[in-house]
């Protein structure tokens, strides 16, 4: 079963789970500004409006501009795919009103922006469609079946994302060595990229910023490309990288302490920092099972890093990972206001995090690791080597 | 001055001209659904809500995600950058109640997908914003701005299609010689790829269908991927393609005959396709100047297509063309549904179209050509080399 067939089938299962009788995917010139759970239900971008409809009763049936109808028939996953020409509006409201459903979910969400795909024109457009048959009144958020389809994630979709962390430590590894005073970051992130490319993996997001490099203190914040900045004995370096296996992300982050000259460890003010963080991503994968909210993982990250004296991150402990870098709606992060309804969301099985907890020692550099894991039955595993021990370069 | 800094300044006076106060693009998560105007505003991909607001008054300002904030300081295009930790509302809503628009444009458009980046859950989000200090009333469309902003190029913009068209025609004239019988329409793709990319030039849309190859009678419709299908004697071969440089757009169409055993030219029913669409570039292209509506010139086109004897193609004729291989609100098209208000655009100066009739030899394959013009002071200009006669291979 490819995995748009398999997509399909889990969503008729989970408009049955959320009591919804009718999914609709609206979308137009995906290229541009196209709804993210495209790539679940066809197998390319689309051009006209298109419409990828999923009954709770197993009806499925996509509407298309002509010039897409044969690409979505090959896929084998609708009982009938409507290519027209002029407009969508006629075969739309036809199937609909033969439907009949009760509830219309469509991909908007104010919390979760994977699930927010319809753009608001293209609400406004579907509105008017619906309002002339009757059946404007019963549009709902999709955002509980967008969500489930994106987080509780198969056997196979786990592992890729092995796969691609697997790689990403293998270019940790290789980088150790490479690291050395005098070097620039934008050196470092080349020699990334270029391992990346002679294994031919796409990076999991923009290559500007993947990876990130930041070496010594008062550098820029995460989010900035690597500069001419030159590795520093006595500094702390950290990384950010991530490869994608077959769409499937990885998202990692890796700290170096650059040794001076007679030096073999880290000095104390590296090492307290560093374990801290080691602490504290144990703790938070330890605190993570299903049934429980992502804030309250966030909350105990938190308290280790401000108990130890530093200062608060001033970001979430963990995403989830997916197709995107950044998926998924449930968050390990706390109560603040951007970040919505996502903290309050029960974690599941299935679902892969990160978890990054960031402090910064004074005068050497910003500390941080991102470990990837996924939600068990009773708990979560790693999907990959956690970092132990602070890499030691120079 | 850069394009963002560029930019700005551009939308100022499109903000006086259209008798708008304000603009705000407001997105998060732009590598997952991003506003298709972020790359006029900010120099990479963001994270958190997001808002980018230019006035007419001239006052400039962005609000983002403090991981964001460097990275936008650095454009210098902004008068204040503000970087925040837990949420937006609070800077958003005191510099607009400091600005007091009578109006605030917003990026969503039911006719036109370039200028409908905002989706459906940040449209509420910020219209609870807006509510909660009495400004949610104010809201209107910026359709207007978002398009003119695309649509009237600087001589930059239109240099960089100029080469664009430029490396494509290259290609066209190298891949003329690879074309032979028993090759197959992957392998044409293929070698066209590996010419782009020795050039280092992104192709202008998505690998799997640029270039799109169609070889003989029967193929698959427009949009589709090549496939194992070879060359044939006597079939009729078009491709399209494009490439960007500079992050604008090239997207052109060519048509190939093979000749046959002793054939030294194409035969008459293939000409008199040939002569068809080249007539139909020409008198398209004389249709076009400044006032003149888009579905006027393609009402030109589809009648000289219809009244040869060919069926009319089932798409508009011409589209505009910029940082995408479509892009822009004015589109020289039929008033069908699908297109809405945007064949009813009156052309303007600047703007780049292309011209794409498309005609059926029965037994032979499809005829089409898709050539480029800008909209200049009192017609139209070709961006690169025309068409004249067919590309005779094998």
């Amino acid at each position: 079963m490819t995995l748009i067939q398999e997509k399909i089938r889990q969503s008729i299962g989970l408009l049955q789970e959320f009591g919804v009788d009718c999914w609709i995917t609206f979308t137009r010139e995906s290229d541009i500004c196209g709804d993210p759970t495209l790539v679940f239900l066809a197998p390319g971008p689309v051009t006209w409006h298109s419409a990828f409809i999923v009954c709770a009763d197993g009806r499925t049936r996509a509407i298309v501009g002509l010039y897409d109808q044969k690409g979505v028939e090959e896929t084998g996953a609708y009982d009938k795919v409507v290519g027209y020409v002029t407009g969508i509006k006629e075969p739309l409201l036809e199937f609909l009103k033969d439907v009949n459903p009760r509830t219309i979910a469509v991909n908007y969400s104010k919390a979760s922006e994977i699930c927010d795909g319809l753009t608001h024109g293209m609400y406004l457009t579907l509105h008017d469609f619906l309002a002339e048959a009757g059946l404007a009144e019963r549009l709902v958020s999709a955002e509980k079946i967008v969500s489930a389809l994106r987080e509780r994630k198969s056997a196979a979709e786990i592992g890729w994302m092995r796969q691609a962390v697997r790689a990403t430590e293998d270019i940790f590894d290789l980088v150790v060595r490479f690291i050395a005073p005098g070097r620039t970051e934008s050196e470092i992130a080349a020699f990334i990229l270029a391992e990346a490319e002679r294994r031919k993996l796409p990076t999991a997001w923009g290559r500007a910023t993947c990876p990130a490099v930041f070496t010594g203190p008062d550098t820029a914040q995460a989010h900035y490309a690597p500069t001419g900045r030159t590795v520093e004995a006595g500094h702390v370096l950290n990384m950010d990288f991530g490869v994608k296996v077959e769409g499937y992300c990885s998202d990692m982050q890796r700290t170096f302490y650059v040794l001076a000259p007679g030096e073999t460890a880290a000095p104390d003010d590296v090492m307290k920092g560093f374990r801290t963080i080691v602490r504290t991503v144990e703790e938070s994968k330890a605190a993570i099972r299903p049934g429980v909210e992502g804030r309250a993982v966030d909350a105990v990250a938190r308290s280790i890093v401000v108990e130890a004296g530093y200062a608060e991150f001033p970001h979430a402990l963990g995403h989830q990972v997916g197709r995107f870098a950044h998926d998924g709606t449930a968050l390990l992060g706390p109560a603040w206001e951007k970040y919505a309804q996502k903290p309050f969301q029960k974690l599941e099985e299935g679902m892969v995090f990160t978890i990054e907890p960031r402090l910064t020692v004074p005068g050497r550099g910003v500390v941080t690791i991102e470990e990837m894991v996924v939600v068990t039955r009773d708990g979560a595993e790693w999907l990959g080597r956690p970092q132990r021990d602070i890499f030691l370069v120079g």
